[in-house]
């Protein structure tokens, strides 16, 4: 075997790095109409986004985290996924990216940073509601549920009052270092995402606080090592063994003063500060869907393998939430089933409407 | 969307083009053993041989074409296709080669060129012997059907004694040009595969008959054009319109004297030659399948889609060939179906054995 590359000329296969990067989200709020709301925007919810629109169908997708690509880019970005047909070997994110790039000729609208919390029915209409806890509310004749297995969320620290200061004053993730130029950074957690913060921010911050339960970090050795010379600078101050134990401040207008945090032994040292970012990793959250009223199996979504639909009429689940007899849990199955999901919605979208099955090669995309 | 692909090396993602030129079919004829008989090399019996790879089953595939690749690679090799998860876009010649490197760290053993006409059951072990039109036995603990939409072979001219000349001086493919050097080559047909080769072998062979039943060609407006112009110039010969009518020459040698012609009049023109090239297309043939006793539905194998088991034990079906409710014939379905047979194909193959599920990005392939 091989391996010329040389005659490979990715442009020419639609390839664009990045193109997950690229999707800008809506502002929350307001209500939409749409054909079908996806719920969940991991690669299966991504890749029935271009099913649906080579059904002439129109798709909003909803999902808790400011990104698209699920567990693939949450949990393993850079890990190498063997088994994507076609694909010998592709980094998880590079996946996401073509998928992206797979589904943007169709013009989704994305609602991310939004978990999906209400599921209704318009009585008026028979349109189903999918309402989120950002006040978005999405009318859509179907509803394909592709939630993993949940929503991911940051991991909160259990200090009374935090909502009151979260994106104001607390923050889960950076989206612009920028932003704490010339502050007191209060980083709390001892994995890869506090150390690489710390040393990001050691530049730009006016302070950087590192608050650990334990004296040694968990982080990437060099990462480790990194910290250590900067707190032995003087530029990192490393605050350890040491819990969050509470916030000072004004809640009404999310400003922070003080953090306060304790040893071991509830000894308490008031921190002063402007901003916290606990990083004690991601978490998933079914909640809202097991309440719905759908037949579930187990945590799953019970699903006719057939149509993916669910004991609700237009509604469908799709990938790893789904489950059906012989079930398995790989992407590529979740492709297959957001085919055969967004076939079945298309007699709900559109229904009487006969369908002239055509190929993508005769067919083509939008731009292409 | 940015569409920057200079970050992307093709090679590290084991992007190897030609890798389905690179496959070496072994020798017809002989008894084999093996875990799973593929019996297809269209894109979805390539991934199954992926999949059985990845729960350590060996494969033997066989396929009627000397080459891999099924509907893809013989009927439209270079038209783009849109529908293939995590390809925004890509020549179906392509998606073959990057399924053919899949499959290679598992060194699947290629019958090619033959065609299966036998499948029976080997009373002593249980295990089930396919058997093709070269003689080659494969015993196989259970046997995937991905015949698409039956074997291709090329359509044959209705001439009398014909295969006492085929593969000696009947061809209906070229396989190296060389063996036609000083030759006196007739091609028979009027599309682009005939002006093609008469135009390739003009300088090599020492005379060109073209025949063709009406006086307009249908190949490329280009090729029609080089093709007369090379009639201009005395090297090529178009009998035109005409028909095959016969061969005359030795069927114990197989060697050909004369190819005779008829016009729409009947009248018989004799054409002194040692070669014939029949080019009327490919055809599909389902013949020795629908002859097994296998349940049918319309020309297809009726399965069960959770397991993609056929009704007799052991025998599985895949791709376009199968059907069960709401089936989708794309490739994408394919691929999950592969997935699902060679999953429950395994507890076929090792019985009693129990699944350790883990991802490709844990467990990897060989060699990566
Ligand atoms: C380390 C690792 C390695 C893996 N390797 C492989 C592999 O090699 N091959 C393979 O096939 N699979 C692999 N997997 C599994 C694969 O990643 C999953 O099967 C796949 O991500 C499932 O896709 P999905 O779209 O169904 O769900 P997910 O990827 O889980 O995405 C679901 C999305 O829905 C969102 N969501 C859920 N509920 C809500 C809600 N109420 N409101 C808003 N948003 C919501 C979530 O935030 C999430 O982004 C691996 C997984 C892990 C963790
Ligand atoms: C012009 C065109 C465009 C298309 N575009 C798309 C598209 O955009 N998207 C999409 O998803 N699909 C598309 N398709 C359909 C797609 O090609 C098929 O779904 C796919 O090839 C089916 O794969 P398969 O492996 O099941 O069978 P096939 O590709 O048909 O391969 C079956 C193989 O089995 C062999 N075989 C059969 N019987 C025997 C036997 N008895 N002995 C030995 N060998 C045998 C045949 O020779 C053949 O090579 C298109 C098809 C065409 C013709």
């Amino acid at each position: 075997m091989t391996a010329t590359s040389t005659t490979f000329d990715p442009a020419a296969y639609g390839i664009a790095p990045g193109a997950a990067g690229d999707i800008v989200a809506t502002q929350p709020g307001g209500r939409h109409e749409t054909d079908i709301a996806v719920i969940g925007a991991g690669p299966v919810g991504l890749f029935s986004v271009f099913e649906a629109g080579m059904l002439k169908l129109k798709t909003h997708v909803i999902d808790a985290l400011p990104h698209v690509g699920g567990q693939c880019s949450a949990m393993y970005p850079e890990k190498p996924i063997y088994d994507i047909p076609g694909w010998p070997k592709i980094e998880a994110q590079a996946l996401i990216d073509q998928l992206a790039a797979q589904a943007a000729p169709f013009d989704p609208v994305w609602h991310l940073g939004q978990q999906v919390t209400d599921l209704s029915r318009d009585e008026a209409t028979g349109d189903w509601i999918v309402g989120t806890d950002k006040g978005t509310q999405i009318q859509a004749k179907a509803v394909l549920i592709a939630a993993g297995v949940g929503a991911f969320g940051p991991n909160r620290p259990p200090l009374a009052g935090i909502e009151a200061y979260e994106e104001r004053a607390v923050f889960y993730r950076v989206a612009r270092k920028e932003a704490f130029r010339g502050k007191r950074v209060v980083i709390a957690g001892g994995g890869d995402s506090a150390l690489d913060w710390a040393i990001e921010l050691a530049d730009i911050a006016s302070a950087i606080m590192v608050i650990h339960r334990r004296p040694k970090f968990r982080g990437a050795p060099e990462s480790v090592a990194k910290l250590h010379a900067l707190a032995a600078q003087g530029k990192i101050d490393l605050v350890v063994p040491y819990q969050l134990h509470g916030l000072e401040g004004d809640p009404e207008t999310g400003r922070l003063d003080v953090v306060t945090v304790a040893d071991l032994d509830g000894n308490i040292r008031r921190l002063e500060a402007d901003v916290l970012l606990p990083f004690f990793g991601l978490s998933m959250n079914l909640g809202p869907i097991l309440t719905w009223g759908l037949a579930l199996d187990q945590n799953h979504i019970t699903v006719e393998q057939a149509t993916m639909s669910t004991s609700l009429p237009g509604i469908f689940a799709i990938g790893d939430i789904a489950r059906y007899p012989h079930k398995l849990k790989l992407i590529l199955s979740g492709f297959a089933e957001a085919a055969s999901a967004t076939h079945a919605a298309r007699e709900i979208c559109r229904p009487g409407e006969v369908m002239h099955f055509e190929y993508s090669t005769t067919k083509g995309v939008p731009g292409a």
